[in-house]
C-alpha cells in the first residue's frame, strides 16, 4: 500500500485547524507533518493540540528540514503567490486556501511554478467536495434541471473579518475573503464562465464596528451574466452576526434545485407557543462543510498516493479572483463590468 | 338561485364562536340566524360579536320561533342527545359536534330521530375537510401508497380541558374530548373499522394543575388492531402547552404518507445563531384547522340547499363513541379490549 | 348592519374568475353585480360559472345600468388607465389590477380621476395580503430582524404569457406582468423606495415556444438600491414550467427572515426510496394565494362599508410601475438607471 | 502517542464493511487488523475490499495469531455469546453489535466473561453516536423540555430481513433485529426502564415475498409504560420498500423535541408541477448513521486507548433484550407482559 502523504501546514490560523483536525483525526491516509507560523502564540497553540513536534518559523526553516511530500496554506492572501511558488519550486505538492491571490499576474505566477516544477495545485474550494454540493453538480452535469438558466449563490458569515480581510489595500474586501466560494460554485455548476458582472455595495454595520478604512463594505449583491447567457446573481453578508449561510438555487430549462439549507442538525424543539419551532442553524462555516473539509484534504491525499490531478486546480482558482477584480472596479467604477476587461487590461 | 340557508347555534362557547365565524364571515351560502344558550354571560358576548338579535335561553324557546333550517349544536357532550333529538323532531338539520354522545345508546337515539324525522346529521369532524387531510385521503384511496398497514394519528392540546371534559363521570375524558378527531381519522385513512385496542394512560401534570379528579389522565397512547389486519397508533396529551398539534402518517404496502406537521406559517427567522431558526408552531385548533371550520359549514349549508346528505353522519360518529369506550375500558381493566364487546356488550 | 357592497367585474379572463369566486363563495359582505367583458365567449363563460345575469360588452353599457358601488378591473395593462378613470367619473370605487399602468402619466390621470370623484383606489397588489407576508411585514415593522439591508424577492410563473403582455410594445414585458408584486413588495418591506436599478435579461425558451418578438425575454434579474442604502434582488423566470413560485428573503442588521417557499400542502410520500420524498409545490398563482386574493377583495369591501381608504394605493401601484421603466431603460442601454430619470425624466 | 488500537472482525457481512470502512477510511487511531468468516466468499470479498491480509475461518484461528486488542462482532445473534466469551477470555476487548444476545442467560454469560477477564465491552448502538441523537440527549438531560412524558421511536428497514432473523426459532424476529435500537433509545431518551409492554402485530407482505415461517410480522406496534410513569411507542415496519427511517419524537412537560427525519441530503428538485418537489430520503441505515457508526468505532477505539470504560454497554444490550423477549411474549399471549416477568420468570 502506498506510505501516507505527509502534509505541512503553512499559517496557524483557525482555516489551519480545521485542515489539521482533518489530517489528524479523519484522513488515515494522510500525516500532519509540521506547522508553519512566524507567530509564535499561535504556532504552539495549533502544534500543541494536535501534537505536532515540527514547528518552524518560516516556509524557508520547514523547507530545510523538508520531511514531508506536501503543504498545505493557509496564511493571509497576498502572501499566496509566494509562498506556493516556493513550495513548488521545492518540489512540494500544494493545497491552497482561498482566494488564490490578489492579481491574476501572482495567479500566473503560481500557475507556472506548479507546471515548470511537475507538482499538484488544490485549490481549497470544499464546497465541491459537500456530498450535497457534489451530488448537485452530478445531478445537473446528467441534465435533471435541463440547461442551467438562473443561478444564485450566497455566503453570509456571522463575524467581521480581521482588518487586512476587510481592506481592499490588503485583501479584495469581502466579496474575495467571502465569495470566493461563490464566484467559483456558480461557475462551476452553470458550466460556464462569468462575462459581465454589476455589484452593489452597503455598509450598514461598520461604524458601529469601528470600522472606518476606505470603501468598506458588509453587504454585497453581485449581477452576473454568464458566456452561455444564463444569468447569476452572488451575494454576501459579513457580519450577518445571525450564523452561517451558504446556499445556492439554480434554475434550468426543465426546473429548479435548491442545494443546502440554513437549518443544522434535524433536532426541532418547542417549548412555547408563542416562540414557535426552534431548529439549530449552521454557526460557522467549519459546522457547515465539516465533510467538505476533510473530503477536500483527502482527495488531495488520495491525488498524490495515486498521481492524479487534483479535480480543482489554479485555473478555477484564477477564474475566481477574474471576478473579484471585475466586481470591484464595478461598484468602484459604478457601472456594468466585463470580465474581459480585467483578464486582458481591455476597456470596453 | 337558492335562499341562504339560516343556522340556529347551540351553545356558545368557543367552538360557537368558531362557527359563528364562518357562517358570519365566511360563507356568503349560510347565515348566522339565531344563538342558544342558558349561560347569559356567553350569549350575550357571542351574540353581540357577531351581530346577532335572535337570542335565546333554551332550544325549546328557539324552536318556538323557528326561523333557521338547521342547528348545530356545541355543548358539553351529555347534552348532545338530547338536543340533536329535539332539533331533529322539530324538523331541523343537525350539525353536532363530536363526539357525538357519552353512550352508544345515546347515538342510536339520535340516529334514529333523523332519520325518523327526515333530516341531515352532520359530525364535526372538520379534519375530513381539512385540504390536507381531503387531498390525503383521495391519494390513498387512488392507491398511492398501496394497502394501509400502519397509522399513528395524535392530538396534543395545550391547555387543560373544563372541568366536565376530564371526569369520566360527565363526559369519555381526553380519550373523547381530544382524540375524537383521531378514531375517526383512523378509520377513515385505514378504510377499516377497529376490532381491538390496547391503551396505556399517565398523569403528569394533573397534581400541579389542581385536578383530583379520580382516573384523571393527561396522557394517552393507544394500540389499534383493525379489522383489515393493520395496526394503529392514536396519542393525545392535553394540556401539552406547546401548542397545537396534530398530524397523521400512514404507511401503506407500497409507501409512507405524512399529513400534516407541527409548522405554522412559512415565516422563518434567525436573529441568535446561538438559538437557531425559530418557525411559528399552529398554536389553537381554530388556526389550524382554519379552512377545515369554514369547508365543513359549507359542507353542511350545501349539502341542505342540494338536498344531499353530508359525507360524515351518525354512523361514523358511533364508531368514534365505540372506539373510545373500548379505549377506556381497557385501561381501567388493563388488558386488551374488542371494540365487539362495548358494540354488543360482550364479554371476551 | 351595512349593506353589502355590489361589485362589476371588468373582464372576464383568469384573475377576473378568482376575484369573481371571492365575491361569490368567500365575502359574505360583498357581491358579484354584474360583468363586462367585450369578448362574449369569456363573458358568457364566467358569467354562466358564476350565476351572474347582468353582462355587459362594455363599461359605458354597464355603467349606463349602474347598479353597483364598484369596479374590479382585470383588464390588459394598456387599458386600466381609460377604464379606471371612467369608473372613478362615474362615482364608482375602483380595484385595479396590476401593474397599475403602462406609462406614469397614465398613473397620474388614474390618481387625479380618483381623488376628483372623491372615490377609492385599491391596487391588486395581494401579497399584502396574505397571511405570511402580512405577519412577516408586522414583525418587521416591530423591529424583529433589525434595519432591513438586504432583500430578494422571485417570481417565477409556469406558462408563458399571452402575446400582449410579453410584447414591450403593448406591455412592459415580464417585469410589469410578472415582477409588479416584486417591485411592490421589497419596496413595502424594505420600508424604502428604489434609487437606482441595474437589469440583467436572457431569453432561453423564446425561440422553442415561437415567440420572435423583439427583446423577449424569460429570465430577468435585477439588482435594486434603495434610498435607504438597503439593497435588492428581483428575478422574474416565465415560463419556469416547475410551478409557481414567489418567495421572499430579507437580512436585516438583526437577523434573516424568510417568507413563504415553493412547498404546497403538508403532505409528504414516499414510495420510491431511489426517487426520495415527494411534497406538492404551488401549482399556479390562484392555489399560492388563495387566502391572499380573498382578503384583498374583503378589504376592499370592507373600505367601502366603513369608508376607509384602502392600505395600498396609487401611489403604491406607480412606485411599481416607476422601477420597472427604469428597469426595462436599464437592460436596454446596459447601464445602471436611477428611478429619477423616469420619475421626473431626468438624464444622469 | 498511544498506538493504533488493531481489530480484529468477526464475521464478514454487511455491517462488517460498515466498521471495517470506519476502521480503514476515517479513524486513524484505530487499524483493521484482520477478518474472520467461516463463509469462505464473503471472507475474501470484505477483505479484499479493504486490503485485509491475515484472514480466518474461526475465531479460534485468530486467537491463535493474536495479533490484536480487540474483536468487533458482527455475525448473526444465536452466536454472540460463545464469540464474545471466547474473546473475553482471550484477553480481547470486544464490540458486540445488536441484538446482544438470544437469551437474558446469554448476555448474563457475556457480562460475566467480560468482567472476570478485565476487557471492556460495547454495544452497537450507534445510535447514540450520532449527532442529532447525542445532541438531543444532552439537551433533555439540561431539562430543555422538563420531564419526559411520551416517546415515539421508529424504524423502518427497505429490505426483507435474511431467514435467520425473521424466525422465532433462531432469533427473536423483527423486535430484536430491527427494532433493538428503538428498545435502547426509548430507555435512554426517557432516563427510565420499560415496566409493562403490550404489541400488535402484523403480516401483509410475508406471503407475496415466499415467507411461511410461523409467527412471521413484518408491522410491529409496542406500547411501553416506564418505570418513571411515562409512555412510549416503539413501531416496527420490514420491509417497508420506501427507505430506511428511523426517527424518534418525545414529549415532556415542557415541550417536544423531534429527532431526525426521513429527508437525506439537502437537494430539492422541482421539475414537473404536477409530481412537485423531490428530496432525498435516507435509502440505507449505513448512510442515515454514517457519522453514527464511525463516531461509535471511534469511541471505541479511544476507550482502550485510553483504558476507559466505554458508554454504552452489556447492562444496556441486556435491558433491550428484556425489552424484547417481553414485547414477543406479549403478542403471542395476546395480553400485556410486565418485563419483570421475563426478567425474574415471575407471573404476574
Amino acid at each position: 500500500m502506498v506510505n501516507s502523504i505527509r502534509v505541512c501546514l503553512i499559517g496557524a490560523g483557525r482555516a489551519a485547524g480545521v485542515h489539521a483536525n482533518s489530517l489528524v483525526n479523519h484522513i488515515p491516509a494522510g500525516r500532519l507533518a509540521g506547522i508553519v507560523d512566524p507567530m509564535r502564540e499561535a504556532l504552539s497553540a495549533t502544534a500543541d493540540q494536535f501534537g505536532v513536534d515540527a514547528r518552524f518559523e518560516s516556509l524557508e526553516a520547514a523547507l530545510d528540514w523538508g520531511e514531508f511530500e506536501a503543504v498545505a496554506i493557509t496564511t493571509p492572501t497576498f502572501t499566496h503567490s509566494d509562498l506556493a511558488v516556493m513550495a513548488a519550486v521545492a518540489g512540494k505538492h500544494v493545497f491552497l486556501e482561498k482566494p488564490m491571490a490578489i492579481t491574476l499576474d501572482e495567479c500566473d505566477e503560481i500557475i507556472e511554478a506548479i507546471q515548470r516544477n511537475g507538482v499538484f495545485l488544490q485549490l481549497g474550494f470544499m464546497r465541491r467536495f459537500d456530498p450535497e454540493f457534489a451530488a448537485a453538480y452530478e445531478r445537473i452535469q446528467m441534465g435533471e434541471i435541463g440547461q442551467p438558466m438562473m443561478i444564485k449563490s450566497l455566503t453570509h458569515g456571522p463575524g467581521l473579518p480581521p482588518p487586512w480581510a476587510r481592506d481592499l489595500r490588503t485583501s479584495n474586501g469581502m466579496l474575495a475573503e467571502v465569495n470566493s466560494h461563490d464566484w467559483d460554485c456558480t461557475r462551476w455548476l452553470m458550466g460556464s464562465n462569468p462575462e459581465r458582472v454589476y455589484v452593489e455595495v452597503a455598509n450598514f454595520k461598520g461604524k458601529a464596528r469601528g470600522v472606518d478604512t476606505e470603501n468598506f463594505y458588509d453587504n454585497v449583491l453581485v449581477n452576473v451574466r454568464f458566456e452561455s447567457g444564463g444569468l447569476g446573481s452572488i451575494s454576501g453578508i459579513c457580519p450577518c452576526d445571525y450564523g452561517y449561510d451558504a446556499r445556492v438555487e439554480i434554475v434550468g430549462e426543465r426546473g429548479i434545485m435548491q442545494i443546502g439549507e440554513m437549518r443544522g442538525q434535524a433536532v426541532v424543539v418547542c417549548t412555547n407557543r408563542d416562540q414557535g419551532l426552534v431548529t439549530p442553524i449552521y454557526r460557522t462555516w467549519p459546522e457547515r462543510f465539516a465533510w467538505g473539509y476533510i473530503r477536500e484534504m483527502e482527495h488531495f491525499v488520495n491525488c498524490i498516493q495515486t498521481d492524479t490531478p487534483p479535480e480543482v486546480g489554479g485555473e478555477d482558482g484564477r477564474w475566481a479572483v477574474a471576478g473579484v477584480l471585475a466586481g470591484t472596479k464595478s461598484f468602484l467604477e459604478e457601472r456594468p463590468v466585463y470580465v474581459r476587461e480585467v483578464l486582458e487590461g481591455e476597456e470596453v
